[in-house]
């Protein structure tokens, strides 16, 4: 049975917010949030579309927690913790309540991993597919905000974890690349469960804000995404393919196909950390990464010039892609 | 021809901020939204979907206006000044530049109408309808924000401009409802600019804070609003059919169908502000509304109890009503 708009606040998504904090308890037009003494609010917005973003057929509790969690990113990225989140939602009539029930449960279990709580939102009926949408905010020490335009020439570019996994993990799900296809069951879930469930890595930043010059989380691609790093901050960049982390999976599954290598480089849904950091704090950015217990790994440097960041492979040669990034259309 | 999404943020919406305050341009994977000092921010979050909230064809320029206006209208009702909104844009492919330009166009105005700016958001394709799904913020004086919860016994319930408008709008655009379709031209165009661009009683915002002991704003019709604020602050309230402000327009087509009655107080639509006063500051507040050029009239009275409201007629009778609101579903 479907629940009623008032059945679905009341019911499902109440118990979410908490009474007695600035989202009064979902009980009014809007939402406090209060200041917090010597920080600033860094506010992130990000929409998901069933059909674009995530499948018709994922699990209700891993859509939510996939969208809940690319808005997180956003706000690691920044340097900021956590606090409050905005959640839109558009529901085709097709969703039952357990449906639903089920979603509201995926964002109670990150809710309590990320320690970040529902404020507010809408929800409306949609005749198309499911969409949801959502704001989050954070907080970030007072004018340290880690921003994209900051590289300098000179500086080392950081990853957190590795790259590629979340592309490969879609084509696990959807099948049909060989390579892919080929690998072991437990090997294809694990780059499935990447695409699925990406890891917001709020648990890094402090270290950027401490160490960072610029960072953003990649998410459309790592080329194409320190392209925009670069081109926000007047710089450009080269990389070495070879220096880029790639899980266990995603090595097997490029060793079965090289080309995929391009995929892994550009096909976007990491959602890890790209950031520039200068020589002398490296040692420091990667202590406090590694005390934060999130790895990072240098692929490159930042350079002079205004052209796309360069990828070079083992000889030293540039790699050409088709495309840097995955373009929403 | 379609915009890609780089053209769409970088020449359509990103002249829409500015590179210097928190938005960074559209830039960056967030905003920053500065802390105003002696105030607190509010935040509310309205989605729109086409089909459901605003008809395929209309004007894109005004599905734009009603987008923002409709989260504008929640800022007012809790005494706050807009600052700056979250755009998340979720396009079906058929919709071209030019309409991506009216759009855009009717967001211009109504940043200049406001002083409100784009401080971020997002652009995905939609495989089913047009999706806006706006965040927008603003700054009340700290410990002010007037709530829903804040009514007692014996205060004066008001509304602003007239009611009714908005639902009446929808019937002389769609067609089939006799008394309206019998109105003359400009009356039902008046009714259905109301529908189709709503006027947030920004205004009204410092009155409120100064007055008002629980506010909200009437989007799902005025009868089951008024029981939303009644309920969040445990009492009821008694209202006179009478009494509730109407337009010119909207009173000749209540004269020609007296059902229409119960759709103006319980449509929907009216993004007018519903609020509560103490007697003893009754004449301050009209004062205070008078002088920001808001009209605002009193429709009656918060009682003991915690029953739906009553709405009595001329003869004292109480109306009975299908339904008090609009539910989405």
């Amino acid at each position: 049975v479907v629940p009623s708009e008032r059945e679905l606040i009341e019911e499902l998504l109440a118990p979410l917010a908490r009474p007695d904090d600035g989202s009064l308890g979902l009980t009014d037009d809007a939402a406090l949030v209060a200041h917090r003494p010597g920080h600033d609010l860094v506010v992130t917005q990000d929409t998901l579309v069933e059909g674009v973003h995530f499948r018709a057929a994922d699990a209700p509790g891993q859509v939510a927690q996939k969208s809940l969690r690319v808005n997180l990113s956003d706000l690691a990225a920044k340097g900021a913790a956590a606090r409050c989140y905005f959640l839109s939602l558009a529901l085709p009539e097709r969703l039952d309540r357990a449906w639903i029930e089920a979603f509201v449960a995926g964002l109670k279990r990150d809710q309590e991993e990320f320690a970040v709580a529902l404020f507010g939102g809408d929800t409306v009926r949609s005749p198309g597919p499911l969409m949801v949408s959502i704001t989050a905010c954070g907080d970030v020490p007072e004018g340290e905000m880690v921003r994209r335009s900051g590289a300098h020439a000179g500086e080392r570019v950081y990853v957190s974890g590795t790259i590629g996994d979340g592309t490969l993990g879609l084509a696990a799900l959807d099948g049909g690349v060989p390579a892919v296809d080929g690998l072991d069951g437990p090997a294809r879930d694990e780059l499935a469960r990447r695409y699925l469930v990406p890891r917001p890595r709020l648990a890094l930043a402090p270290a950027l804000c401490a160490h960072a010059s610029a960072a953003m989380d990649v998410s459309d691609g790592l080329v194409g995404d320190l392209g925009l790093l670069a081109r926000a901050s007047g710089v450009s960049a080269e990389i070495e393919a070879a220096a880029v982390p790639l899980s266990a999976a995603a090595r097997r599954a490029i060793a079965g196909d090289g080309a995929l290598l391009a995929r892994a480089l550009t096909g976007g849904d990491d959602y890890e950390i790209l950031c520039t950091v200068a020589p002398q704090s490296s040692a420091a950015f990667e202590a406090a990464a590694g005390k934060a217990g999130v790895a990072v790994t240098a692929i490159g440097t930042i350079v002079e010039g205004g052209a796309g960041p360069v990828v070079r492979d083992a000889a030293g040669d540039a790699l050409v892609f088709e495309r840097g990034s995955y373009a929403h259309f």
